[in-house]
């Protein structure tokens, strides 16, 4: 169909890319930010609210720790940036976590990096679908009612989207997220407008409610247990941060210096938007409480188990926007559909660290095929399981869910800034050039603060949330860690096993001279006529073709037919009492490989092609158990000839769709070429 | 371990039997009427119970139809025996109705027979179990207290047992069918002699209630249907008569003659029983209703539904033997179990009918090989659960589960019936000695009127209870039909698509010429390195090492070693860009056919064999698909070289321990030789 009008065209746009390029062009900046960002970005609808809950713990007094905390979510905030800005530059292949810890901490540290960021991804899923379904909710009141219907609804989604593969682009995520933080901007700015300058009285649906303090008063070591608890919630704004260096090879160049601005872009923004939205949220007296159905007192009375609490954004976004407003809503929307981006971006890391982890044979071989389809499969399927059994288990309640998250993120932050020192460490023992020296201490004083920061981190949200959930999520890491384990000794006891012996050795003493040939033959038809015609291409030094007689009167009439027919290959006939087929074949293997022991055999096999999986239970059932047991019988190799039925053509079609499909989150990957680093290993 | 005292052992009790022989010694009539009878004697332990019922809807004036309605089981039973006496001397191979409507009737009504059965496999199942429980209740309070858990509970028991192969004897038969009968006539004969010699007034629990008609002072046409519906509930007593037709193989020599003796002792044993419980329950006053709870009245109140209706049988025997007294203990566990014995030999049926129909290629072919575990475990599951399905569904109530029941017996007792007549046409048509016509014209006599009168009931059974239930197993059978003639359609296309041609045509003129063998090789290690013994073997015209480049390292590695290992093959390094395994294989592939379209290509895959499933997932996983994809492609051959790892070791002790399997069911099959007229296909 190429026209003359094409070549206007091509012109114009360029040479038409090939579809399954299209998700490999390199990203600008201003791409980049939302593609890697809407995960970080959108954890300050949750992050704000999740503060004011704990502090509520000790009654709405508690609240004027807030800026504190969220200083110090701040200050952790630029600190992991730093640290991040580092590793970017000095793993530009883009290896994340998992690499810098491996390589300057050892597989052991990997390994329980690997382990935590896999439970990160499944709570990423649980709890950004939750809070986006909260969102929604703040706007649509259905939603709400039916949480944990919509919620894996959602689930279900995008599982179903990414398993079937969706086109990906830029746009998709620049829109949503740039409105999102367009909108809290806006949100941010009219506030302070009308706080300031109008002097307008904001007030939040919820700021006349009382709280009913579970503690009220608390001091000494039970507040600042509840401080650092507050502290530990609001952490869960520093989420994603990781994700850019990852990505590294999908920026344009120069890429880790663009990739560093991104990092440092996005944290800017996270920081501003969480600051604002606690700032807001104080000014609107927005009023939270861990049970708002008791805790939360109006005129006296407790609200009761009808009251839905909604969250601190959308609260604050009804303070300055007025509810019902079409900026009220709007963002209601954006916050959800990042919400749900974010949640998406899991989809993508999950199987593309499978793949990582399986290279190094912590993982089965076969997921490690870049884009591969069955296995990309098998990673959404278990992230999505995982994911929405959390989500029924714990009411898909984004409070709840968020007691599980920290955990796993700051695990993988502390191992890999450690990871960063040694890196540095390494690199200043062979160092010579005095400025590069200067900077590399530099580096390594960010990171080794980095690590002992988010260390600090780990260590108090552990204490803190252990009992509260997060003792789910460790024993989620340590089964993570276990399997993997096992399947890389499995790995490495085959790997001796089957290693290929410098000297010839008794395996090779007994290597076979000859070959003979052997065609099972049911009837006389297509199928094994060819096999027969193939079979004699092979030139093997015996041929013979063999029948199992379950039936007399079919056996005769085929050696009728095949006297007849004149086929030069002589036809051995087994007796099966037991109208068995396996049984005979394989004993009169044994006893060709008994009779002659230097000979291999070579059993022939007519195999139908079909097209449907249905169509298969009804055919090669017989020859596919033949084949398996075959296997075992040593000396033998096995061959399949394919006759191909006119429905296989169906299957064929399939096949070829199939291989067209690309795997989502190409697009933060980056092009092929540009990760040579990552190994691989053949067929097995 | 074979001792010197073996050998008077071996004079005594004979030659040591092979366990696989054990279940193919043959039976004598002592033992082959348990082995047969079980189901169709089992079922006197509700049928009365149902005629009662029934009649109760008319109110207790109705009870004196009972005897009648005996007479009528009665007639009709002595007129099924008389008939399937001719089918046992006309089919000696023991063929059943399947392949009496078969091969007389044509293929239609074999596969309606077929049908008809499977469905009445799946409602002995139901049936026997729900009654046993219900049996097994009268002397146990928390078994019917737990009905549907205790009734799937036995479902599943007898599944895992038959599901393991559970060793069969004659015994395990005899012994409690033998019980429950002498039982049964111990029963009959005290209550006879306490009756009408001690002239004691035996009361059945039940006695004193009224019942509540729902239909009182019924007459004309709807006191016909009423009796035509109590009759169709009676016919359950002939359910499973025609199992001895089946199984005339097993019997001792003169085998048709010992078989239709048995089958007139069973014919004989059944009414007698039937009578005697229908003549003591109208003795001792038993009242049965549908609705007991509100139709059952004692000193003018509603029972209500606390009140658990006994069978029959069990409120006989307490009223003649007392409640909880031994023989009274030992009655209801014998018949319980009888029962269960009962729904035991559909799990034995249900497969052996799915094998002959694998034979006539209406089900899967591999499903025909006699024995066979995977085969015959399918059959188990789908009987099971169909039969749990329907026992959870009808609250394992014996009398909503009978209405289903009769429908499926009946249609084949009908269409096998009719099938004798043609039969006899047939011989009558060619026979000239007037004796053996007159005896001809007897049989034809016989069969004409046993499928007269089946026929009858058939329409009374679906005329009185299509409502009721009987539309469910009438589905049921349009389900199987469907399916099978579905199965069947595909596998006549497909023969037709790959019959072999009586002349040469296009398909052998480009029937390849030579062969170039490639062998993959992903690292050099012991499984490569007997691929390549092997492929060397062959002697092909050309033969190549194949490998992909997915790392640029590893593939340097590689081309290093095999040079300085001095490998003579040549070896190809495929490119690929996108790590991709499959698909450039697949191309080279292409492109050798392309290039030489007359040469075959014979891919050689290294395997590793490994011992269980989830090694199984570690391995092979790649060289599976590429597999499956090649054998798409056309020309090529492929080919598995195994290299069996340590573990494999595992998986052959398990096949082992698989091939010395045997099937239940065997001991009523008799000996494979003597079945000789079952067809088989071989490996497809």
């Amino acid at each position: 169909m190429s026209k003359l009008t094409d070549v206007p065209k091509r012109i114009l746009i360029g040479r038409a890319l090939r579809s399954d390029r299209l998700g490999e062009t390199l990203l600008p900046k201003r791409i980049a930010l939302p593609v890697f960002a809407s995960d970080p970005l959108s954890s300050v609808a949750y992050a704000p609210g999740e503060v004011l809950l704990v502090l509520s713990i000790a009654g709405v007094s508690a609240y004027h720790f807030s800026p504190w905390i969220a200083l110090a979510v701040v200050v952790l905030m630029f600190t992991v940036v730093a640290s991040y800005r580092q590793n970017v530059h000095a793993y530009p292949s883009g290896g994340g976590d998992y690499e810098v810890a491996t390589t300057n901490l050892g597989p052991r540290a990997g390994l329980t990096v690997a382990s935590a960021l896999l439970v990160d991804y499944v709570m990423t899923v649980a709890v950004s679908i939750a809070s986006g379904i909260e969102n929604l909710g703040s706007a649509v009141p259905f939603v709400v009612e039916h949480k944990v219907l919509c919620a894996v609804a959602v689930i279900v989604l995008l599982t179903l989207m990414n398993l079937r593969g969706v086109k990906e682009s830029g746009k998709l995520f620049a829109i949503p997220t740039y409105v999102f933080v367009g909108g809290v901007f806006v949100m941010i700015a009219w506030g302070a407008v009308r706080g300031l300058v109008l002097g307008d009285s904001m007030r939040a649906p919820s700021a006349d409610y009382h709280i009913n303090a579970e503690h009220q008063g608390l001091a000494g070591f039970a507040l600042v247990f509840l401080l650092l608890r507050a502290f530990s919630s609001g952490c869960a704004a520093l989420t994603g941060v990781e994700a850019i260096s990852n990505g590294v090879p999908a920026f344009r160049k120069p890429k880790s210096k663009n990739a560093a601005t991104t990092l440092a872009m996005m944290g800017l923004l996270a920081v501003t938007m969480f600051c604002g939205i606690i700032v807001l949220a104080m000014t609107t007296k927005v009023r939270m409480a861990e049970n708002p159905a008791t805790d939360l007192i109006n005129h006296g009375h407790p609200l009761g188990s009808g009251y839905v609490q909604n969250p601190v954004i959308s609260q604050v976004a009804e303070a300055v926007f007025g509810k019902g407003s079409f900026l009220f809503v709007v963002l209601a929307a954006a916050t959800a559909l990042v919400l749900f981006l974010a949640a998406n971006t899991a989809y993508n890391g999950f199987p593309l660290l499978g793949s990582i982890l399986a290279q190094d044979r912590y993982l089965p071989r076969q997921l490690h095929t870049r884009g591969d389809r069955l296995a990309f499969s098998n990673g959404i399927v278990l992230l999505a399981g995982a994911a929405a059994l959390l989500t029924v288990l714990y009411g898909a309640d984004s409070t709840r869910l968020i007691q599980l998250y920290i955990v796993g993120v700051f695990v993988s932050f502390t191992l890999s800034q450690t990871g960063m020192v040694r890196h540095w460490n390494r690199l200043l023992a062979v160092e010579r050039d005095p400025a590069k020296r200067r900077h590399m201490v530099r580096s390594r004083a960010i990171n080794a603060f980095g690590a002992f920061l988010t260390g600090l981190v780990l260590v108090v949200v552990l204490v803190t949330k252990f009992t509260h959930g997060a003792w789910v999520a460790v024993l989620g890491m340590c089964i993570f860690y276990a399997t993997m384990t096992a399947i890389r000794k499995h790995y490495d006891r085959v790997a001796e096993e089957i290693a290929a012996p410098e000297e010839p050795d008794d395996d090779d003493l007994v290597r076979p001279s000859r070959v003979h040939s052997v065609v099972l033959i049911s009837k006389i038809h297509r199928p094994t006529l060819r096999a027969l015609a193939y079979a004699k291409l092979m030139r093997s030094d015996g041929l013979e073709a063999l029948t199992v007689n379950v039936d007399a009167a079919e056996t005769k009439a085929l050696r009728e037919e095949w006297e007849r027919r004149g086929i030069d290959v002589p036809l051995k006939v087994l007796d099966s009492p037991y109208r068995e087929v396996t049984r005979p074949v394989i004993e009169y293997v044994k006893s060709l490989r008994k009779e002659s022991p230097r000979d291999a055999v070579s059993v022939i096999i007519p195999e139908y092609v079909v097209g449907h999986w249905y169509e298969h239970l009804l055919h090669n059932q017989s020859a596919l158990r033949l084949k398996g047991r075959l296997l075992f019988t040593p000396g033998v190799m096995v061959t399949s000839v394919p006759y191909q039925l006119a429905s296989s053509e169906a299957a064929k079609v399939r096949a070829r769709r199939r291989q067209e499909w690309s795997a989502p989150g190409a697009v933060r990957r980056g092009p092929a070429a540009e990760r040579a680093k990552e190994p691989s290993a053949p067929h097995d």
